[in-house]
């Protein structure tokens, strides 16, 4: 039987104190699946005296995680810091450079920086593995990377934040408005004290960088993506989107087109009888569709520290195999550059909910401006708001009425441009809501 | 760059011609990701002249398949000729043996012989995968053989068959009787001629009897799984399911109970909320439930040329890359004796459908049977079927009438008992249905 492989930790937040339990309650097992021990011998982390759980005794403790990484204790470096800089950069550098394999659960990192630590790991024969950066205790990366060898990906797309899932799936289900189920996240620390990073989109748009780069064997470009959050969505969209036959869901989305590479984080209206629609709470899915397979989904917890440590668990195994897997499923210098498709092309449907002045002619200004867009419009529902029964006849101006209109296919240009000119009329009272709609099985 | 691969393909049905095909096509992409080339040196299959519409031109042919396996031209053997003896085993055999990985997508063969098989693989210091023997193009040997490392396993299931789920799914969305939706699988080729094999659970137990030896790390042992088919499926119970909050699938469950391993294929009901549920068609679905994970389901094609051979590809991608994973995920000689636990002692809530003669004091009798044997009623379900306006009074024999019984948990003893003293007493017409809930979420 080979030597143990001995783990550094970097990061005993909750998914490192995880991971250094799990590693020390599965030893047998692990060894027997991987041929040879596994054991932490170093750890590193901010405070050394706070109790989290687990026994220490016999690991080396370091305050610099950066001489973890490199230090003649371990053979690989586990980073649970996250920071797209800082100490987590720095030492995951500092191991691959000192010929130390890498396992990472630090999306913020790769999504800027993983081409070139991954170029850094091939020079230096190690492995940088991320299984745990995207989705959690979904195995989506090794399944993109090696499942999918045969096949030539056109398009992948999942529910990859599990805090925006949670908010939405509360708001649908109790009629609750945002900013309530927000604040409930928070107090039961789905999410963080400053949410932005979840609820605008910036996390699942690292995640699906990373997906892009696995699934098309392009560079990773996660600046590229247009990113929308979910904190414009309110009630009466999802009561319109119920009613039309659709969830909101916030998705992110990659697909080959003619032109380039669409990546995309935004709400997206989905058919209630798709599959992604049923993924409800802090879950996650991803859906593949491979041309040589069709789709594959899978579904799973995407966040908390055993779910994330038994990713994390998965990637060490491979290492300890002597699993050689390139980082992002191919050489890093034969990556293609990213070439995006212009995002203001994408197609599809649309639904819109605008505030409209009740006045005479005002509807028919903004069928005009679509029409002259050449938007053809599936469905339009005009529900009246409860209008006071001294209403008629009153001089006061009329209250702006909810109108939601469904579109056919057409480009986020024309959309655009329509919804601009019929702002500029003094026809609706506040900005056009605008949610893409997309089709799927 | 390392030689190429060279793969030896037996049997050229809808898989072995995709594959053929496949592996041409992506050489490129395929050679990127395994840092080496791959390419088909020789085929076997039983007729040479059959137009198959692959181009077989520079590749050997060989009339016998153990030839094939033996031949110095490859590396590589892929067996998909199927069948669990014959020419399939001995060319296995004989390819292991002669120091050539193998990849097969044969369950049958490995149902029965699969230990010893990766047993002799060891011995030769060669791979046998198998990703395509068990739900087609979905990742789950590797998903279960690599990424749940971290996991003790305590329950996998799933829907193994898209041929039965195909006509469950047109039973239930169109009200067809069994033998009709049968008939349209046949014409539609996802049914065999003889399609006992399908219907009646068996290729769902080969499947399942794999899953359950890389989900506990026991032996495999297809004999032990107590099977029952499809056949008796009828739209009453359809209906009433339907009624009820359920739908019918024929699952494989392998769950670890306090005596043992429970091995069942039968047909289930499941909770419509459930995502096992909405696994329509003939999609397969397989969930894992892991101690550090939490559950992990994924969905997708289980079966057609392309899928299979996606997996196919996948498997022979690792052994290039030299990616060397036991078969069942640990040595051979390291798997534990199959201990099975007594099916009978089954808990679980059950659905019961009765043809009950109309009769005073026969529907007493039936609850008192079930109080006897401990049985609690969740619900009773009697619906009169329409009765002839000159009925009352006559004295023909009242015509039977069918009542639904729900249990709460129950021993499947205990039913069976209960069932059998009711099926004594003379107060029903046919064999009673009893079909398992399944608490699944």
């Amino acid at each position: 039987m080979a030597n143990d492989l001995r783990l550094g930790v970097a990061g005993l937040g909750t998914v490192g104190a995880s991971l250094v339990r799990l590693v020390s309650e599965k030893s047998d097992a692990l060894a027997r699946r991987c041929a040879r021990g596994v054991r932490v011998t170093g750890v590193s982390a901010r405070s050394r005296g706070r109790d989290r759980g687990i026994d220490l005794s016999g690991i080396a403790w370091f305050d610099d995680p950066v001489k973890l990484a490199t230090s003649g204790e371990i053979d690989l470096f586990v980073e649970l810091m996250g920071g797209d800089s800082g100490a987590a950069e720095e030492s995951v550098r500092a191991a691959l450079s000192s010929g130390k394999h890498v396992v990472t659960a630090n999306k913020a990192l790769l999504a800027k920086h993983g081409v070139e630590l991954a170029k850094l790991a091939e020079e230096n024969g190690v492995s940088l593995n991320f299984e745990a950066a995207v989705a959690g205790g979904i195995p989506i990366v090794k399944t993109m990377r090696e499942s999918l060898a045969g096949n030539h990906v056109n398009r992948v797309y999942g529910i990859l934040n599990g805090t925006c899932n949670y908010i939405l799936t509360r708001m649908e289900r109790e009629g609750l408005a945002f900013a309530e189920c927000l604040a409930d996240a928070q107090r039961l620390g789905y999410a963080e004290a400053d949410p932005t990073f979840d609820i605008e989109g910036f996390d699942t748009a690292h995640k699906l960088a990373l997906l892009t780069s696995l699934a098309f064997g392009c560079e990773i470009d996660a600046g590229a993506i247009y990113v929308e959050g979910i904190s414009s969505i309110t009630i009466a969209d999802i009561e319109a989107a119920d009613e039309l036959g659709y969830r909101i869901k916030l998705l992110g989305v990659a697909q080959r087109t003619e032109t380039g590479i669409e990546q995309r984080v935004h709400p997206t209206m989905v058919p209630k009888s798709s599959a992604i629609a049923r993924i409800d709470g802090v879950l996650n899915a991803v859906a593949v569709d491979g041309d040589t397979v069709g789709e594959v989904v899978l579904v799973g917890p995407g966040a908390g520290g055993n779910a994330t440590a038994s990713a994390v668990v998965a990637d060490i195994a491979d290492i300890a195999r002597g699993d050689r897997t390139p980082t992002l499923g191919k050489p890093a210098a034969e990556l293609e550059p990213y070439k995006p498709a212009g995002m203001r092309k994408h197609e599809g449907g649309y639904y819109i909910r605008l505030s409209v002045y009740d006045r005479p002619g005002a509807f028919a200004r903004i069928a005009q401006e679509m029409a002259t867009q050449n938007i053809s419009l599936e469905s339009i529902v005009q529900r009246r708001r409860a209008v006071r029964s001294d209403a008629p006849g009153s001089s006061q101006p009329a209250e702006p009425q909810p109108v939601i209109l469904i579109t056919y296919e057409t480009t986020e240009a024309a959309i655009r441009e329509a919804l601009e000119i019929i702002a500029s009329q003094n026809v609706i009272a506040d900005r056009p809501q605008m949610i893409r709609i997309e089709k799927l099985s």
